[in-house]
């Protein structure tokens, strides 16, 4: 390994590649991920180009070296960890968009590419990629994850929203999966094959990306409720009625509690009912918002609402979503010394989402830990975060029992164990729980038609033997 | 394979089994298509259920046999011919709703069932399928062509609405690529791999539907452009506003006139303007589509619009609606003796829609044959029908010759050689002139790897060597 490592050095420059421990600690270890292994990989390097990923994958090939690829890493089931060492391709310098064509409203980037960036960079164009991920996400981990976020509920999840991948393949192999028609039905869709794949049938190393127009107007409204149940139901009421939300997420009892004590100063002006809480973003032409909040209002009725507030103001707008947008940093910024975030997420059919939650609520109120919901209700997906020490064995022990359950739990339902995270080290066991050793030998398949050597980002998504 | 045939009758039941010629005539042979070959199946075998699928499967895996599948038989690229002979699978007796969950909001049916059917069936649910195929359609036809029609610009394509597929592999097992999440990021994404494959990768033998909430009302539009060029500047401006239109479709001075000449009687009481026509369709609440109205009015007016026609009354609306839907019956049922329909269809990045269009019409007026256009002008995507006698060999090559430069043109455009008729035997050398022969050999790949023996509907989307 470390063989190709300085060869690559020599074939793409020394400054291409680093042996610097911190940096390498940095590629193999995560503290955004609960599924972290002991090994690292030998060197990581920085292709500025298609043609340097060729070069990488060309040498990984020859030795036999595993390849794992690295975008933000904010993924958090381990995708980008190392367990069978190897090169890390990190891609933050091919960040470039190579083309722009608000005529065809669509984009071509690398995938080092943030999505807030792009978004402000084509935002006078009155066009944007309507996903909506971790702020820090960027293009390659999003393609890779199949990653969605809260406005899944009206624009789907990345798959939808990819035209085409450049991708190298194991043996260095371009290929690109097609050109920019926005709707084809021409041979297989291996474009959706290489989205969520995660990095394990080549690298991707060019985007082509649709975008939507923005919104003439949007707006926000937030709405209580005694119980997850009650929340759940009216939330069920607005997607059936056809609706059109651009989100439609949920908070718990818990999760606005911490709205209440560590909110951002704007968004602690208000005081917070701390039940569960469902928050609605309207998007559309103004008189289109303005006949949706009466009739969403109307709608809540039946199901014991303590409160409906609309956004009367921009301003107002800002400072009620914040309280959504910032829960992740919230809980990361106040957890005690010591503790890390648990974060996992499960998704189920529509009917089955309130009764999940209350479940998992009961076994995580067991634990004597801080545990909150947040869920993209819209979609029947929801993430638990749960703060724990990892230090301590029966703890993390007894938290990774409540995910499992829950897991467990959401199979039974018929869902899947993961709704926008992907699988990584930390689900392989859930996911062939979830589509039987079938499937996953199907996938194995695939696998080794494309990678016959089993070196792009291996021990990833199922175990090759 | 008679063999085969025969093994099968008695495993199945003599009736299972059709060695009509007439029976096998029909299922080898389509007027609706422009690509057959001399060649028929040597039988056509009706499964009641996925485990006779199994034992069909097994049994054309033990003889190493071709299995072909067929659904309602509209298909135009050849996609059920029998080039290399084999057994046709005709799935029309496995037409039954296995489950319907209104409040999960999807279906689960077999292949065999027609989707005017389906929608009529759940309607009272306030639940659609919101695909527009032709009304012949069935499932198992739709997954497999990824079909779409009129309603994809809002709606999106058929593999937008498929959660997950039972499927039976060549060498009879029985796979489910996903339990019933709205949403997931667990693993390869078979279904969408599945979905559009036409059957070279297994047979569909059930399938789970996302249902969409009917929209509360819809209203129809029609606008008459002097050009092409203005009709579709015209369409890019109301695409780009973000106004969320149902369908948005053109039909040109040709179809236009066929619409005078033809149209039903409803549709005849109206005098059409024989030139570029817009069909547009709003959906949503009754007060957003009177404010869509007035905005589609407005950004009309810089391209020259001849007249701006909205529905008035239900009536109006399925009248002025019908004259795009009558389209291709009303060319079928008025074609001169002898004549038939070649219909292709293409798509390209949303600039270059125009040029296209214009362009073809340029060729297709040398053929001194009758060529109409009408265009998804939402996706960018439209279709050709031409009406020629195939018995005339110069006449058909013209045609043919057309066709391939009308291909050549959408790649140049970075577009595709189908937008929504999938490839089938018709267009093999367009798919690989399209993606290129690396990208065909990966498709290649994943095909052996699932069917070793290359015994699943062989011949079609690409050749084995």
């Amino acid at each position: 390994m470390l063989k190709a490592a300085k060869e690559l050095a020599e074939a793409l420059g020394q400054d291409a590649v680093s042996f610097d421990e911190d940096v390498i600690e940095h590629h193999g270890h995560s503290e955004w991920s609960t599924s972290n292994t002991a090994v690292r990989p030998v060197a990581v390097v920085y292709p500025k180009s298609t043609n340097d990923v060729v070069t990488i994958a060309q040498m990984c090939n020859k030795y036999k070296v595993p390849i794992v690829p690295f975008g933000a890493g904010s993924s958090v089931e381990g995708n980008f960890s190392s367990p069978h060492s190897g090169i890390c391709v990190d891609f933050s310098l091919m960040d470039q968009v190579i083309a722009f064509r608000p005529e065809d409203m669509d984009v071509t980037v690398q995938p080092g590419v943030n999505w807030v960036d792009l978004n402000n960079q084509i935002a006078a164009s009155g066009l944007f990629l309507p996903l909506d991920p971790s702020p820090t996400a960027q293009i390659g981990g999003m393609v890779s994850t199949n990653c969605s976020g809260t406005n899944a509920m009206r624009y789907g999840t990345m798959k939808d929203w990819v035209v085409n991948l450049t991708v190298v393949l194991a043996d260095g192999t371009i290929i690109k999966t097609r050109r920019r028609p926005r709707k084809t039905s021409a041979g297989y869709n291996l474009t959706s094959l290489f989205v969520g794949a995660e990095g394990t049938l080549g690298l991707v190393t060019e985007v082509t990306l649709k975008l939507a127009p923005i919104p003439e107007d949007t707006s926000v409204a937030i709405v209580s409720f005694p119980t997850i149940k009650e929340a759940a139901t009216a939330a069920s009421s607005i997607i059936r009625s056809g609706i059109q939300l651009a989100a439609l997420e949920l908070m718990d009892d818990l999760q606005m509690q911490i709205v209440n004590r560590h909110g951002s100063a704007s968004v602690k002006k208000r005081k917070w009912l701390e039940e569960p809480t469902l928050f609605l973003k309207f998007s559309g032409t103004t008189d289109a918002i303005k006949s949706d909040i009466k009739r969403v209002s109307q709608l809540m009725k039946p199901h014991n609402p303590r409160d409906f507030i609309f956004a009367k103001t921009p301003l107002e707008k800002t400072s009620l979503w914040a309280a959504r947008k910032e829960a992740l940093f919230t809980m990361l910024n106040t957890r005690p010394p010591g503790t890390e975030i648990w974060s996992t997420d499960v998704a189920v059919p529509l009917s089955q989402l309130a009764n999940l939650i209350t479940l998992t609520k009961q076994d995580c109120s067991q634990l004597n830990l801080f545990a909150s919901i947040i869920g993209h209700v819209g979609d029947a997906n929801f993430h638990t975060a749960i703060l724990y020490d990892p230090r301590d064995a029966e703890q993390t022990a007894a938290v990774g029992k409540v995910v499992k359950q829950m897991m467990r739990r959401a199979l039974e339902m018929e869902g899947t164990v993961s709704g926008e995270h992907a699988i990584g080290i930390g689900k392989k066991e859930g996911l062939e729980e979830e589509v039987g050793g079938e499937v996953v030998d199907v996938m194995r398949r695939v696998k080794r038609a494309v990678d016959g050597k089993g070196i792009m980002n291996p021990g990833k998504v199922f175990d090759l033997s």
